[in-house]
């Protein structure tokens, strides 16, 4: 079935590979002030293009970091509004000896554009632009109405999007958020996520003595820090699994209940999953690898250290071990809930000798699950099939997307991505890719989703 | 009661300060081949002392290291003869700005030589020598047969003393050893050192899998390496503080049968022990501090780490995990037999997931024993009660002396030490120091020890 607009785009295939190449050649890096250049012609060539294409009230917003462009386009009174997410910044090119080709120079390649931030998020983000600018050439106006934030510190932690989003909630007030961000679970199965785990980071220090003794002249008479410090984290699961801390589980619900999706009927080919990484099924006792990672909430260890590390051996007993600890959260749990519940375990399970500091290194994102029933979500899917000729299947994500609890408890509002990034485009890695396929997929897929928004309204 | 020998030397303390201080002048660090010429010149002028002073046979000895230097005076037939050991290499002197006189241009300040190597072992070496030197220039001859041994490469673990042993035995055989190197327990309080706790050290590497994994994307299915080690170091020990490995304790004996010291009868202020070192009692159920320190084998951690150490965070399930081991052992445990029963505890504890390295690092010290009823041990206290005016309370070290081991093993001779060094004199740090009182005191211990030696065999 044709669509005038798809029609449109599909025809200006070279110019909109062009946009995207000439938006990709700028190094739009936000980790290093030395790129700042690069970010503000970022933002200038962003803020253009969207009033080129007639969005109107462009500007840059900001709370004290790297400005987020804005745009809307509202000429349907009454109808519903969505806000398109992406993002202009990309990850830093180091170590530039391992591209290929430059990172700032993008190049195709058998039927891959590589270049720096081409996948995460220049590509995903343009697809949504051309789709929009495209209803505007050719229609003359947009579905629906849109209000456009393209943020500027995705690759940073997203540090002031919180502020800005607060003090910008009535001018970003919508309906739902599309995200152009985020990547595809496979490339080889239409999927769409409907949820992700929270994350809460926290840092461990723990003393035993004032510096660091000779194991000779005191071993076995002092507490050893090391010793003291693998206690506590091999305390920290039981046999099962399970997490043993006090409190941990509060909120999480039974699996049949929160589960949204059917895992036991997802493809997953185990055996390769674990030999590509080099490991080895583990985990809480009951659960598949699957239900693991989307469904269960983990309690991990990412770094420790205590004593001597260098070359050769040091006759130390060690006064000092540090662990850097972070969980996963699922859908019911509440980040400072479970911040209280490891203060108060790690309060109890000092022992005597030796102190303890432990504190979370921030507030932490809640677990965010897209309501099973929302309209937009039911419209994606609809777009996907549209696309790709098949129902998506649903599915979560183990990992965390911050953007989502944000947009929640800022604004209230729910978000479902639509990104053709595919997840192995080593978008934070030397050699970056975009796959070209993906840009008429993705076009089809945001002409159908804004199309079918538009409809339900009319 | 006056000897001539003690008066000559008394009467030469100008002389002996200044033949002291010409030595410690002298860098001879040997760790590091830049102080080659400084290790060359070490060499030369004890040689040139020892052939002043009547010694024979005076040359280097070496076995692909730094050499040693040897004389003997052997001018009594049929009279026992003594090994005394010191060694002329010393310390780096680094950080050299933390130093409030040159390290190599040592000073006097309020009853303290200040300089690199003045107490370990330049000092108490010289004290020695001077001594001996005395007897040959007063009385025309030594009470009893002298070898004396001047390791080069003390400070760098004595790499290829073994084999200097070994392959010199007959050279050096001898009815005992008198170390001139080592330090007093503590400078208020005379003792002498009856035994000392061995050594063995381990290196532990683990792997979960062949690179280090996203905490969001596999966190929870896969098994994580910093909780494996942790969960391995937990199980080290029992609750009670016993090390928690077969065959471990194999070998050790009762306190009771084997203190061969009056533990405790010694004046010990646990309070302030602790408080100097800002950490608290601790270790096996069932014994005191001392009893812990040197009569009971230990298993600690010296160092470990995995995952991300650095600055902030980073969301990875860590795959490797390394530790750093040592054990310190008692009288009756081999150090073969201890490094079995961990590498056999090491590879039933490795769980499911995980692969595991485990590997001694050399072949480790035994713990070493004088023989309570020892002639030389009995001569030693008496001739510390004549330099200091009380009787020494005997006590062990629960550091590592390889030297006595060592000697053991080669040449089948115990070894014990007669040193005026004090364990608080700075010795491995910036500011080593010498108490200059230790000069007078060291020599009549060592006068009378060489006199009561001598009236054994006549």
């Amino acid at each position: 079935m044709s669509d005038p607009v798809l029609d449109h785009l599909l025809g200006d295939h070279d110019g909109i590979l062009d946009r995207l190449i000439e938006y990709a050649r700028i190094p739009s890096v936000s980790t290093d002030a030395a790129y700042a250049d690069g970010m503000a012609a970022a933002r200038k060539l962003l803020a253009g293009r969207l009033e080129a294409a007639g969005f109107n009230n462009v500007k840059q917003i900001a709370k004290g970091g790297h400005p987020a462009v804005y745009g809307e386009w509202l000429g349907l009174s009454g109808a519903p509004t969505y806000l398109v997410y992406g993002h202009y910044d990309v990850q830093p090119p180091d170590p530039l000896d391992k591209w290929h080709s430059p990172p700032f120079d993008p190049q195709i390649r058998e039927g891959r554009l590589y270049g720096r931030g081409v996948s995460d998020d220049k590509g995903p983000a343009s697809i949504a632009l051309e789709v929009l600018f495209a209803y505007l050439s050719v229609e003359g106006r947009l579905p629906v109405n849109i209000k456009l934030l393209l943020e500027g510190e995705e690759e940073v932690g997203s540090a002031t999007l919180p502020a800005i989003l607060e003090h910008n909630a009535k001018l970003l007030q919508a309906d739902a958020v599309i995200s152009a961000d985020g990547a595809r679970w496979r490339a080889d199965l239409p999927s769409v996520n409907v949820g992700s785990r929270g994350n809460m980071a926290f840092e461990l220090a723990l003393r035993t003595a004032s510096k660091d003794l000779h194991s000779g002249r005191f071993g076995g008479a002092v507490p050893n820090a090391a010793h003291v410090l693998a206690g506590l984290v091999a305390d920290l699961h039981s046999p099962d699994g399970r997490v043993s801390v006090d409190g941990f589980y509060d909120g999480v619900g039974d699996p049949d209940e929160t589960i949204g999706i059917d895992i036991a009927s997802l493809p997953f080919d185990e055996e390769a999953f674990f030999a590509a990484i080099g490991s080895a099924p583990f985990g809480e006792k009951g659960f598949s690898t699957l239900e693991r990672l989307w469904l269960r909430p983990t309690l991990e260890i990412n770094g420790m250290w205590s004593g001597y590390t260098g070359e050769g051996g040091k006759t130390v007993t060690p006064a000092e071990a540090f662990a850097k600890i972070t969980t996963r959260l699922v859908p019911g749990q509440d980040p400072a809930h479970v911040a209280q519940a490891l203060q108060r375990h790690f309060g109890h399970a000092c022992p005597a000798g030796a102190s303890i500091e432990f504190a979370p290194r921030d507030d932490g994102n809640a677990a965010y699950l897209v309501p099973p029933d929302l309209p937009l979500l039911l419209a994606v899917e609809d777009a996907i099939e549209d696309a790709l000729g098949a129902r998506p299947v649903r599915v979560r994500v183990g990992s965390t997307l911050p953007l989502s609890d944000m947009i929640k408890r800022a604004l209230g509002i729910d978000t479902v991505t639509l990104s053709f990034s595919t997840a192995d485009e080593d978008f934070h890695s030397p050699n970056e890719f975009f796959r070209l396929s993906a840009i008429e997929e993705g076009m089809t897929a945001w002409t159908s989703l804004l199309r079918r928004l538009g409809r339900v309204t009319e």
